[in-house]
């Protein structure tokens, strides 16, 4: 059954974000030192300067490492705000691939390993990646046609493989190598100095707002201490689902920010721009896409919320089934809104001149990143089935 | 922030409800006494008799009149269990229109009238009517338009006019009349037997399950005792309103059971149906129809939810723009559901042998009923105006 | 390349047409002998006496047999105008599945079975049955699956079998059965009244207009003729194909002009009818949907056009890829159609005071007669794999 | 009536361009002298060079200015073949604006003109602009905003205005210059080097095919000449029309063969790439896409086919009508292929390693250039209401 309550320091909270990204975010979104890929290094470290400022880095982590100690559903609060300009998500440091890595260290990792890799990138001064996507399918949406390798030698392992749409490895201080170990996987934690990463190419992609782009990169005889493994061999599939779930949602967190942004910007438009003698709004045509808009927005919201109150209450692994269904509920409409706003705003709907048309493309690259809508279709009829059997076998 | 927690007497009151419709409601479904417009009054005062048994009838109302006294948010929950079966609604007297007629009676009616006509009423002994679309558009979706008046002739009121798709006034004991008093409108409450209340003719419509059908009622000269008003003179269109959010939302969780019941048969049936060597659950085409069932049921069940927690919590006459949101996006999602699940069953979907079929035009007629779609796309939109000028002139 | 000119014959005959059915047949949709599953035989027989007494009955069919020996792009424009009133194919006799089988007939029976079979049903004195399709996917999507048997004994063949949603069954003369003769199938011609055909029980189905509705037939031991077989034996499933494309292309006609009279009267409903202070075809979410209605019609036209233009012009056998695209294409577009028109009309257009309600049950059905859409992209995904075989092993 | 045969000159000139577009124009489409807005002018010349080299340029203009002199239908053949590069309209010199530009001059320019104008313009020297559009509305889908205006001073006209999205205008020789007149509008032809003519800045859009991009135009005291009128003043408005209808159906048929394109890459790459043990394309999840985009391309190819045969037939000025419709159906239907084959690519669609990253981002400009969807279904409304009245005023 369903409560809105928010507590008094998630509402609190929330406030407090909208105002640092109407007040001190947004101002940068024109700023010159905006890439291809987003901010560059000098940009994003002078806008996380500012959520430092604020106290609110990093603030999914721990209070150990700077953080809040959010729960998932304060989590939801906070990343949708922070969503709601482009530049939030990096200014909060909570932008994919290393907020999950943040997650996913704080869970798994050694106290060494935290100290090494979790710290400073919870403090905004590194970042991260995760090297798991492959080329050929391997490891994308069907995880078990994995090629890279990993096999002991002495000490160390040693890695060899192709990895590709690798968001943030161009400039990241450390990665996180998935590879296989016999029949199962492990994960490994690597400085992306270590000989034999090359990042081949930065792949040239429709979204825009992740610092580092996308990158193809190579593993030529990687060889990473034993020390090194993240959490015990051989678990890396196990670790990879712990990671999955909270990271697609966190996905969806973000995008709703900017899906929501692009409608505040699309309800300007045709509230104040006339046609045919009435303002855009007052034209059905127009103001049904605002209204669907409004539907979406708050399925989406709901839906967020309610996946989140899962990863929080339920047992250890939980959610990944829900998550699923976010995903694929979520992405889609948020891309439908993203969608209508181009159209609400007309020609200058596909120029640079707003935010749309870039959140446009990035929430297109969302319905596939993470696993196309596809493939958690695929799942979900899978869990269909086995419910079906379970029951039917009473 | 959503909580999902179900309180103890929330959580028993629904297995007792899904378990009394499995077991008790279901099996009476190809029971021949069901006519044209659902079940002859004979079967349903059967099926009521044994929720009454179970402490089950008219769960909505308040202790001193039989019910439960829930609120909205266990309403949303014993509701969408009962509408499982085609034939549960009735049987725990929770079917429109007496289900709204006996909430507004409640909050509005006094202790005299309360008496006389909710009591019989939820006591499952009557059925009643609501007097209020009427035909070229009076008081449909757009209520300015109506042309029914009520005038003062002594110590009674004198009503003329026609009404439209009068849901169950065939066989009614009693109605309630929403008359223009002038500019205003006035609700008045009279035994369907009163002089000059004629039931022209029963529709028909493609929806089969509300008892009595939808009739064209005429009023001609029809005299009521100034003391049969229902609460005060010229506040029928407030009145209405307060019925409005919640029958609306009534409507979505009851359909939203249908809905799941269709659902679980098409499962059933894709599971163990074979077509080119498979199961048709493992076709993708028919998998990903169930995954989209699934993403839309939950959907669906979260904005019911949402809707019900604001008409609980917010103040008073508060939810009229959330039961927009909700009427949509769920009358919208449930069809589609049952489209599928029609297509899912293919030649079997279209015939009688499965409730589909019926579930199938139930909703379709949904769709429409209590304001298409259309109509709440353009008040939403409206609101999306209203409330970007209320920001922008900040 | 695309040329709309169109014939001094088949203009002038559609002109006749759509005179006939405005003036003769449409006067005649509230006629009391319209019973559950369309017409009794007694108005059947009247309206088909009204086309005969025009040279309008059979048109399809060779001069020979009384008709005009249309080609299929012919046909295309005289169905399309007779499908304007849901009394118009069967006034034509045109009507599935009577129809399809003259055709077969005409191109397959011999003379004798011509004379016998064909000419009575050409002439409109009797009515057909096609048995094909099995219960539990025996000859439905998955002809494969077909459990109905045909064993040799002496000079007669002996059928046994179960059958379903065969249309006009009920009421039939003689039936076309399919039955399998060992691996391959045979086609045989019977008397209804054949000992051992009996209907078991006629379905209730969503859709009205096809006179007999859709039976449940067993067969028991039912002895045919050698003589009866339909062209030779053990070619069941390749005259299956003869039948199959143009049949599924007729639905596509008749059904064109069933959609283009709800959009009709949804047009001349939204121009009259005034909402919110001006005709609701001045709101655009009326409007929109009746430009979506116009453009749907214009491409459904196109698409049945072509596909006859491939029948007419490609050689023997083609058509049925072409048949595929245009049945997806075409019920989900007149679905769309029916729905919008039902949505447009309102509370009015979920009751019968419209013939749009019964259209949009009857289309509902297409979309799973002559197969599921889900079939036909499943056939032609396995043709586009087929053409980028051929085509990479260039 | 459709008929698809093919005259043989069509035939074999659609031959031709297939295969020069695939040997001659599909190797470049990696020249790294393509820029932000398309090929660079040194590229682009090499191209057409390619293309007068094989008498394959300035197809659609008359033979006295190089062309072949196609009708509508003859052009829509060649078209399409020629949108299945991205360079390919560059390279025969049928881009818009340019293409339309032609169209028009050839019609309503005068000989001077035609020899200052359209000579070099078809021998793809040069580059032209047509300035129309207008910030704020001005212009764009309402007309008569139009602020642009030219006051005839002397035997000169001086023009005062602002213009957006003006395609090509970056790089353009001249330009057509559409201003008010009074309650009118006359058209200009004007050197781009004319004074007062001034590129205030190129848009940064989602469409990256265009050379010269979408430019923001300043006019401020620019002087023409009175023998620079096009046509006659004063018809303006006119001009603009008989541009329209064929402009909107080159930009369906270029993209056509865009879509086309993608469509091929998605069907190479769901055949062979593996997912979860077998082909993509035997994923009913991605097959069933491939379906969808083959029913798709067919029906734009027939509406396409279908508005070009109006044009070539119906009398002066028809077509705009069937443009409207031919426009938003296919601009809708390519950008759902296009947007499907994004999908079937995952991680590599959103990527530029194919060319269906940019199709899908070019078509997705289409929906709103030459009139976004909401106009043509707004303007395709208001003719079905008039239609109506004439009907019903017999």
């Amino acid at each position: 059954m369903i409560s809105l309550e928010r507590g008094a320091r998630e509402t609190e909270l929330a406030a407090k974000v909208d105002a640092f990204i109407r007040d001190k975010i947004i101002p940068f979104e024109r700023d010159p030192r905006i890439e291809h890929h987003g901010p560059s290094d000098d940009l994003a470290n002078e806008l996380k300067a500012l959520a430092r400022k604020e106290g609110l880095l990093s603030p999914h982590v721990g209070e150990a490492y700077g953080g809040l100690g959010l729960n998932h559903r304060e989590i939801a609060t906070v990343f949708r705000s922070a969503g709601y300009s482009t530049l939030g998500p990096i200014a909060l440091n909570i932008m994919a691939p290393d907020e999950g890595n943040m997650a996913m260290l704080e869970k798994v990792a050694s106290a060494e390993q935290k100290e090494k890799f979790l710290r400073p990138l919870a403090a905004g001064k590194v970042r991260s990646a995760f090297l798991m996507t492959e080329p050929d399918g391997g490891a994308g949406s069907d995880p078990s046609m994995m090629k890279t390798t990993a096999v002991l030698d002495g000490n160390h392992w040693v890695i060899n493989g192709v990895k590709t749409l690798i968001t943030g490895a161009d400039g990241a201080a450390f990665s996180i190598i998935m590879a296989k170990t016999g029949a199962r996987a492990t994960m490994f934690l690597a400085d992306m100095k270590t000989p034999g990463i090359r990042i081949e190419r930065v792949l040239d992609t429709i979204d825009r707002t992740m610092p580092g782009g996308h990158a193809v990169v190579s593993l030529t005889d990687v060889r990473v201490s034993a020390e090194d493994v993240l959490g015990q061999p051989d678990e890396g599939f196990k670790y990879a689902q712990v990671r999955l779930a909270p990271a697609r949602l966190t996905h969806c967190m973000r995008w709703w920010g900017a899906a929501k942004r692009a409608h505040d910007i699309a309800t300007a438009y045709a509230c104040e721009r006339q046609a045919f003698g009435k303002p855009l709004v007052d034209h059905e045509g127009v103001g049904f896409m605002l209204a669907d808009n409004d539907i979406d927005l708050k399925q989406a919201e709901l839906t967020i919320d309610w996946c989140a109150w899962v990863l929080d209450n339920a047992g250890h692994g939980a959610g990944t089934a829900e998550s699923s269904v976010a995903k694929v509920a979520v992405s889609e409409a948020l891309y439908r809104i993203a969608d209508r706003c181009v159209q609400i705003l007309g020609g200058r709907g596909v120029t640079d001149d707003t935010p749309v048309h870039q959140i446009f493309r990035d929430i297109r690259a969302f319905r596939i990143y993470d696993g196309p809508s596809e493939v958690h279709r695929w799942s979900i009829a899978k869990r269909i089935k086995r419910e079906h059997k379970a029951k039917a076998s009473h």
